[in-house]
């Protein structure tokens, strides 16, 4: 059950609305790296993972999200609520859709949970939150090196710090799990080529401990799969589907 | 520059024909967690990854996910080659769309780019990737787990294998830098609630190293941010826009 | 601030799992007419209505249908619990996404933010929610109708007449401004035309008192607007966009 | 059958050319609140309305907003008929896909049938149709707003008269069933919670009729679903599926 | 102006309703090479195209089109008035979204205007009308494969019968410019590679006309561009953004 | 299976590095008409066309557009190599996803699998081939009229050029078939009425040979489908569903 207090989890104080910030700001609002997504990833991962001490830091951490996601929606609407003719020079969506934030990131793009990465395990799902956590930490970055307002940029810095300590406790429970620096999860066994690593791109290649011993590095790969059989299509109309050149 | 070898990179030799399964299998051609989406983040990404060595191992990873992309589509393209009236009935998508891949989930949606997560920074860039791996990891294995056919399993189990394979990669990568166990990237200083964990989700919790010390636990949370000012619309309308409430 | 009780609002009791009908409930999670649209809805509304009372209720309202959303999520885990062969035969998308709620519609759409109504006036924005309201209610009456499960229907129930209170409040909030039988709202005069309706599909024409006294019918309608000017192309290229027919 | 007539419906005669503001417009034609999705929610629905006056009212509705959608396409074009270097920076959408109108909105986001809300009950239509009426009406009082060109504003005008009058005309269609003022509709017996409201969302709490008698206030809501069972996955593979914590 | 009569264009009468095959054909109602991606493509393009006499061609195949998505719609409402359980099963859509035609696909999918092709200039717009009937035409031959009903098999060859002619149509608007068989059109001269034909697939090369002379044939391409700069990051953070590897 | 090498296909040099023109440039690398699109579109096609030479053409060609992806990818990183204040105005979208390429248009929309139009039958791809060629190359003309750089309006012309080339491939191999300039394919046999056309838009008619003889024009078309029978809904609950009009 959700509940709801009209007290903001932490203060925001926009010392100078600007409108073009104001539409940037929608890129944690209703972005792919935003507050929406974080959220709901971690909230719908709690219906299914099993281990109950996870599942409650996942809904922990979903419910401060959602709490962000009023407070990143607070900063957009102080922001709109000078919309003069510059400001809608610069950021005409407000003046369209109306002021204050909406589902859409700051190219207006709507919010799709294609951008939610989730299902069926959870070293995948806390692998995918931390990868989460990584763009909302960045894109915070990005905003905050494009303003210059003191108030908003209090509420991004703390809105990031946030980012790292959800990641720390994605890792902390990676780690609980032997997860964080094992690549291997799941039941089925790899095969013999899983420390064989290809030079696919060549010219100027430069090496690192990814693809040096105890990896097996294949320089001048080679295909062994060999010619694939020619498409089949099942209701070949001889006739007129094979095409009869005229050359 | 792009080159290509009509030969597979492996074998791709199914048994026994199955649309059904070979709608399943688009997941990895079409869909979230597929190879296309792999390949393509991956190979983003090297256009703004600074250090050399690591833009060429995201480069040798892509081409590979291209290559694995390619036997993913002979996957489904022998997978329909029998289209007979029940292979019809259980897979009506390849008798409307044509038999082989189509870029398209096993649910009939479109590959979006919003799958792709990348930009700005190599960390949030490399554990987007380790999230990439572990959500494709997942879906060949539920595919594994849902065909009998021998010539398929192998197939599968060699994209898995790749996935682990990749997901090495990127963690000695991260590692490299110091990244793989450190929440911490970037050059925002985060503020004093770094270590701040909040019970927001109550009710028979759990605990766990992600909210243990050195984490400071707050059990019962409280709002620290005041009410918000109310909204402000700048164009406001006193007659209208403003309810005259007639009660 | 967001808080959440791990309690349901509701009790959620399946008797008999099924996957299928499972699938069909996505609709209600993450489908255009479910409880995740109501709730973001309704909760980004708040934003920008100045009005105190109205702004309380599209709050109170948002978090009840997160709350709700959480109980849809429920039943699609507990249908999903049972995943032998013919439940994967028939709902084969939670054996590859893994059991439990995802944020697609039972066809396997990933929801979007273009389901959202929302934006610069109370009226439009209440005439919205009572839309999605009725999208919702009859969702659960479909729902209800496809199913034997009684704990399945007691609960779709409930959530069904939810959907009516709701709509009840938001007309008796509209009625408060004297806008739920009254089409005009907003600070533009209507011109002239505005009793004027037209017969443009004919044939079998049926009458009613939409197009009956004091509106005023026009059996043919006419054009009135003459025939627009031609196309412009301002950077035409006189040589080769004309084309410069053979005949 | 559909016929055309290459006069237009009113006629459009654009002062001054403005692609800036042409491309304001674009959210009329290509985007949510736009004449396109009011013709073709209203055309989709008069398939299944059964009632032969009302399909009826739906079908004169619906063409008359193709021909709306014409007008504003003629808006756009006749914007677009000058596309100076000034022009160009502020409108390069014109400039990269050809000048005239396209099936996006002022944001560039391609039109959507997610748009479209229909289906099932012509309650739910007719409810659904005053909402599209009413987010149409605010986005042509938005670009009343910020265009000086009078010959755009008597276009818009009209457009936004005509938006009322099918609202009115949809009103009196639900009044005609009883059901303009009634929540109630479908089938479907409510629950004994219908009267109930919760103040989930506390702090400043402000009333309404919404929440006054005869609903009963439910000041401090409870939880009354008790905690749910914890998630079952079905296919769990014990040996790692379930993580190992390693504290 | 669109004027609209209730007759059809053509008759439509389903002698077994099949709600499975109904869902199909969906494929042609919102699908991306049904009736409204024509309807709509060679509307809009002909608000921007210059000749008269193509334009007139536009819109007169635009409301033709216009009036087979509204065949397609009666087909689809005739085939979803039985759902029995069996229906039902099959086709779970229409009892969830409710019977007749919707703006999605067979898959469920909605109907974008991604799918439509124009802009810009009239070869190009009339090229991607002649391949928007080849879409057409293909998907109607599959549906006619997958029915015995005899009413839809001749409602869909007629539907099938007017993409050919609309395709020639198109085929000689662009004859009498010159432009069906002359890949060159625009006002930009080709560079020196126009004849040059690469080998980039190799393996099994198999020649034909379009890699004969007079085109020019490279066998083993050579990249010509040499290594392009590492990229650059203008707001680089010496200090943490390049990752100061450990080994 | 797919190589790489890290040299270009061909020269990308900047002379001037222009943000606000690097998102122009988006459309071609991530949008409709862009690179991407065409690459997977060729690709694709060629998992299912049985004709092997064709086959060869088809991947060939792919493989060149990957080359062309990477050169406009290369482009836009130089482009964005200077984000100054006045960069970061004129194109935030920089500022906000980091500099580079990301697969979204100049718009900002996330590249969808919609726009690729591929299945079933050669013809059919091949004419859905010319189509794509035609649209980048107009995309490619209207980057070049704005911009001023020279060394962006040589890699563009030359990309421009290529797609004349494989339109004239494409055109080849129809031809080969002889399906350039013969709009029937297929199997199913037209019905009579195939050489007619219809004036539906009506009013300045102009006319061309696309509806002269040996088309039969008929100048005002009657509908000869007589009305169709009034929808079905197969749960009608009487009670409710049909409106009990109250006038």
């Amino acid at each position: 059950m959700f509940l709801h207090r009209k007290e903001l989890i932490q203060p925001v104080n926009v010392g100078t609305p600007d409108a073009a910030f104001g539409q940037l700001l929608l890129e944690q609002f209703g972005g792919a790296t935003g507050e929406l997504t974080a959220a709901l990833q971690y909230w719908v991962q709690s219906f299914h993972v099993e281990d109950a001490a996870i599942r409650d830091m996942l809904q922990d951490i979903a419910i401060e999200e959602f709490s962000h996601l009023e407070m990143v929606g607070k900063l957009i609407a102080q922001h709109t609520t000078k919309m003069d003719q510059t400001a809608v020079g610069r950021a005409p969506l407000f003046a369209i859709k109306g002021v204050g934030p909406h589902l859409i990131d700051s190219q207006g793009s709507a919010w799709t949970a294609a951008y939610v990465n989730e299902g069926g395990n959870v070293v995948r799902d806390l692998r995918a939150n931390i990868a989460a956590e990584a763009g909302a930490r960045q894109t915070y970055e990005a905003l905050i090196k494009h303003t210059n307002d003191s108030g908003s940029i209090k509420v991004l810095t703390h809105l990031l710090t946030r980012e790292i300590t959800h990641a720390q406790m994605f890792m902390k429970a990676l780690d609980s799990m032997g997860k964080l620096t094992d690549p291997f999860f799941g039941t089925i066994k790899p095969d013999e080529t899983v420390n064989v690593v290809f030079n696919l791109s060549q010219g100027e290649d430069a090496r690192g401990p990814w693809n040096q011993a105890p990896f097996e590095y294949v320089e001048h790969p080679e295909p062994k799969g060999g010619f694939p059989p020619p498409p089949v299509n099942p209701d070949d109309e001889r006739a007129s589907a094979k095409p009869t050149r005229r050359h």
